[in-house]
């Protein structure tokens, strides 16, 4: 390894898929993880056990020439200080504090006039209540993900005792959708094509591309995603979720980071999105984003059969303990069309023993 | 990392590319490096450096469940040593033996009905000369990979002064290509498709599939191979390279592990030659072998651009210092036809500066 050391904080699949890309591209990372955290550990010399605290941070932060994050945990406070010690934070601290928090998200949409979800901020702690009437949805402002922090309000007991979350009417929702953007220091932004995502529980389960949506709807998603990337001053990969209501494109949230939706891009696209996030980071020039395939990608979640090496499908597999709906690994099929890409990849989690298969074969 | 770790004696590109297969596979990599040797130091934290000597390789099996090898370097009497020690070779012992011999290779293709160039082992040591005509070729009995080994004789005065060889005839190569099989403990076998191959000063330069050689000569190709790989009683992944001269097939050599003709396979097929070679030494079953696009690898030789990032290809660096004609670096362009991969492999590999490009486009 020579060169610029990439500080990645967070150890999971994101991270050990980051190390792929990394191996291939050389550049050297370094891991700063949550004691017991698992993904990383065991697989680079370079593994930092610590709490995701200041002085703990700026200690790692002095090891590497750029930090970058796999998650949204740490605090925007401490990122703010990290930023004003002169540590190189990519994302920068302010795209990261959007990143991590809903309803900034949905202050920047309305900002850039994209279509955005109503929603109202409820503070449980000093028991709020929305003016929206149930049924509705509550989302966690902070930290929410995979199900987490979404809670269906039909009835008045079915309000959490605490916590901060926005309220949200229950959207007719026809489709969804991700878009993810690779955006350089210097501005330089490049954008793979839109993919399809299935959700259920609040959890992705499927991806895949190409997104067989309207290509007005998937004209504005991509705009709406390099807006929102210019907006932030963003540096690295970022994910744009959106629905599709009633015919038009709704932004739903960020993520300011290599996505969970872009996995497909591993084998499917030219340049993952876990090379472009590297080689944003570091200013080097963007790869190219071209789609080679259709493909899909399943989650398996909850459970995962050991050896077992079904047809058609790349298994990745991240060496997580199994817990019910778990994010444990996925597969992801090419094929000549995005119909049969899905057909094998669902297939192989089948054989793979995945939860929430048969509901997504429901989803159709 | 849970379960079996497997022992991996070499730590060059092929250990690189292991080791990214083996993240996806979560399949524990432990590896054994000669002191200096570029390429996976730093990028795992089971790095054990030492000679390739009968006691340090027994301490460092004794610390894996199985031991494999990216190279040929250890003798065969300390690998016969070791699995009477009861250690878990994959390939065997005897398999490597021959893996790493030409000269007994030529006897088992000849034992096997297979048709191989003929040879004559020539001791330089004593003063042996071959009774064939200039101008011939010697190849070095053991050890010679990417030209080195390799001497044309055209008078008596090009003959090396010490060394044991095999004379050949200079063929009338009219194509070049290589068969890759995976093979398990248990006797199950997969092949790739057969990949063509441009050898340019006896370094793989370039390798393509689908191949566009006759059927007749791919099925002898792929049957050559599996006989092969059976009478070795072999685990794991071999590689055999041939020619086809006067429209016949001719074994030219195996290596006994992943090869650079493979490489290809890594965004090209379902399975790639590293999981599947993981997969065989653990007799987990065996993975897809099928193609998924047609596709072009050219190798990086001896320099290579920093942080530059071609289109249309996927690119490898190995993180080794620069010296003429050194591997450092391959890219992979999938296409829809071998012809248009083929160029865009190409145009990357000049954009990134690498030797032999030239001469390369001259053979067409």
């Amino acid at each position: 390894v020579s060169g610029a050391i990439v500080g990645v904080v967070g150890g999971g699949q994101l991270a050990r898929m980051l190390l792929e890309a990394a191996l291939a591209l050389d550049v050297g990372l370094s891991f700063y993880v949550r004691p017991g955290e698992e993904g990383i550990s065991g697989w680079s010399p370079r593994v930092v056990e610590g709490p995701l605290e200041l002085e703990a941070l700026r200690a790692f932060a002095r090891t590497v020439d750029v930090v970058t994050f796999e998650h949204e945990l740490v605090h925007p406070t401490v990122l703010a200080a990290l930023e004003r010690d002169g540590v190189r934070l990519a994302p920068p601290a302010g795209a990261m504090a959007v990143g991590s928090d809903k309803e900034l998200q949905r202050r920047l949409f309305a900002s850039l006039g994209l279509a955005a979800i109503p929603s109202e901020l409820v503070d449980r702690g000093r028991s709020e209540r929305p003016h929206i009437s149930p049924p509705y949805l509550l989302k966690a402002a902070h930290g929410g993900y995979d199900g987490r922090g979404l809670v269906r309000v039909d009835t008045e007991k079915d309000l959490p005792p605490t916590g901060r979350y926005l309220a949200e009417p229950i959207l007719p929702i026809e489709a969804e959708g991700a878009v993810l953007v690779a955006r350089s220091p210097s501005g330089a932004i490049r954008s793979w094509d839109p993919i399809r995502l299935v959700n259920l529980e609040g959890i992705c389960v499927e991806a895949a591309w190409p997104s067989e949506l309207p290509e007005a709807i998937e004209r504005a998603a991509l705009r709406a995603a390099i807006a929102i990337a210019e907006a932030l001053d963003f540096v690295g990969v970022l994910a744009m979720e959106f629905f599709v209501v009633e015919g038009g494109l709704i932004v739903n949230e960020i993520a300011p980071r290599v996505h969970n939706s872009g996995h497909l891009t591993i084998e499917a696209a030219v340049t993952s999105q876990f090379e472009n996030h590297l080689r944003a980071i570091l200013d080097h020039p963007l790869g190219d984003t071209s789609p080679l395939s259709p493909a899909a990608m399943v989650n398996l979640l909850g459970r995962i059969a050991d050896r077992t090496s079904p047809s058609r499908v790349r298994v990745h597999r991240y060496g997580k303990t199994p817990r019910a709906r778990r994010k444990l690994g996925h597969v992801t099929a090419l094929a000549p069309t995005v119909a049969e890409a899905r057909q094998h990849a669902r297939a192989a989690a089948r054989t793979l023993g995945g939860e929430l298969i048969r509901e997504l074969e429901e989803v159709g």
